[in-house]
């Protein structure tokens, strides 16, 4: 047997106000474009969409920068008050340097900037956070999605993260919902009959990555479906119930991290 | 215009030996299950089959350790001659704690173990080390492909790589050829219009992790080809004729990483 995934963009999105109901935005695109959404599929959403629609963007001319934004943005392209509202949104300064600002957000996402960014936002001088529960704002549309078509589909929340050492960004998840995001292959046996002892995937995060090859940043297509991967069930992210579900399954925690 | 991509995972390869031709493996493979390989699509190849086809291979039993693999191994799951071979592929410890070695290899990849590993190795004792010039690899496959078929391919050696701060592995590209592995929006506009400042996505990143959803750990199928993707020239990678080309664009220089 062939394995075989789609990845097919969505096009013909709205621009996104706050309020407006992305499921049904989502399954009337689907449905102009001739694309069924079926029992199984993935659907990736990138994180802008999202923020607009729950009406997580800021208007610069409303922010006070304090002295340290001011000082922070000295010599950069950055406005002073675009830094006040990054250092806002974080809970925890990781690396600080040339105007970089890498920090942990209140979610536990470490990343640029703090997820603020004004791509993709219309309007001068407007900023877009990251949604507040990026996790609830995936179950929002997955249930939204299973109201409309009776069907029952994984969704992730996609933002694009910058990584250490390497160059480039790429997409991650930061909300899923529907799906384990995790795979876990210790105590499986690989081709050569061996014990894996270690191997976690990230699947999500592989899956968002993927996506992003059809989104693209200029292209207008803010929503991907994924048919065809085999994903696991959203409860075995928690075999002993007190694990975290969702993309917060994919923040490493503290005692387990070698990079804080 | 609706953006579509396929993956399609090629099954059938037989175990590979030192010295086999991965290339003509691979066409004979595809074509026992009746999948083309077209112009312009994208063969994503797991490290582990380009390092047994090299000889990239090592037997335990030829390993003295060292006194600090003797140490490094004390409490830990692992041989003290893998801990030696470890440390033998490293040219930097990045960090090193309760066993795990994250380090930085002589290609300049930041990972765990140097990407030594025995999963998917037959042979008790036996350990896979990466590619001498994964680049290279990449190279002398598309240029088997080229010659047998007639057809321009893209080429991508993927190994499995952990991330600080995040939860499970995903997939990276550690050899390229044929493509630009990076996509550069610096100066483009965005769907609102706006000049996109700092957006480089790493585009052979997302496409290695696209590959692993077909490809697995367990299911002995180590090669995916990616279709509807249309990539960069890989000689954009140099627009002044002093950058890295393949996956060595994929490597941070020291002077800008934050992360050092």
């Amino acid at each position: 047997m062939t394995p075989e995934i789609q990845v097919i963009g969505i096009p013909g999105m709205p621009e996104i106000k706050v309020g407006d109901d992305l499921a049904g935005l989502i399954v009337e695109a689907a449905e102009r474009h001739s694309i069924p959404i079926e029992e199984g599929d993935i659907l990736v959403v990138t994180q802008k969409i999202v923020s607009k629609a729950e009406g997580q963007v800021i208007q610069m001319e409303d922010i006070e920068p304090s002295t340290i934004a001011l000082q922070l943005s000295e010599g950069t392209h950055r406005d002073p008050r675009h830094t006040e509202v990054i250092l806002r949104e974080s809970k925890r300064i990781v690396r600080m340097d040339r105007g970089n600002i890498i920090s942990e957000t209140h979610h536990g996402f470490n990343c640029a900037n703090a997820g603020v960014d004004a791509s993709n936002v219309p309007g001068e001088g407007t900023l877009a956070l990251l949604p507040v529960d990026p996790d609830a704002s995936a179950e929002g549309i997955r249930n939204g999605i299973k109201e409309r078509l009776g069907k029952d589909v994984a969704v992730i929340i996609s933002d694009t993260f910058g990584r250490p050492w390497r160059e480039g960004a790429v997409n991650v998840a930061i909300g899923v919902a529907g799906m384990n995001p995790l795979l876990d292959y210790r105590g499986r046996e690989d081709a050569s009959g061996k014990l894996l002892r270690s191997t976690v995937i990230a699947v999500a995060d592989e899956l968002a990555a993927t996506a992003e090859l059809v989104t693209g940043k200029v292209r207008g297509v803010p929503v991907a479906l994924i048919r065809g991967y085999a994903y696991g069930p959203a409860d075995a992210s928690e075999p002993q119930g007190d694990l975290p579900k969702g993309a917060r399954a994919l923040i490493r925690p503290p005692e387990r991290d070698m990079f804080r």
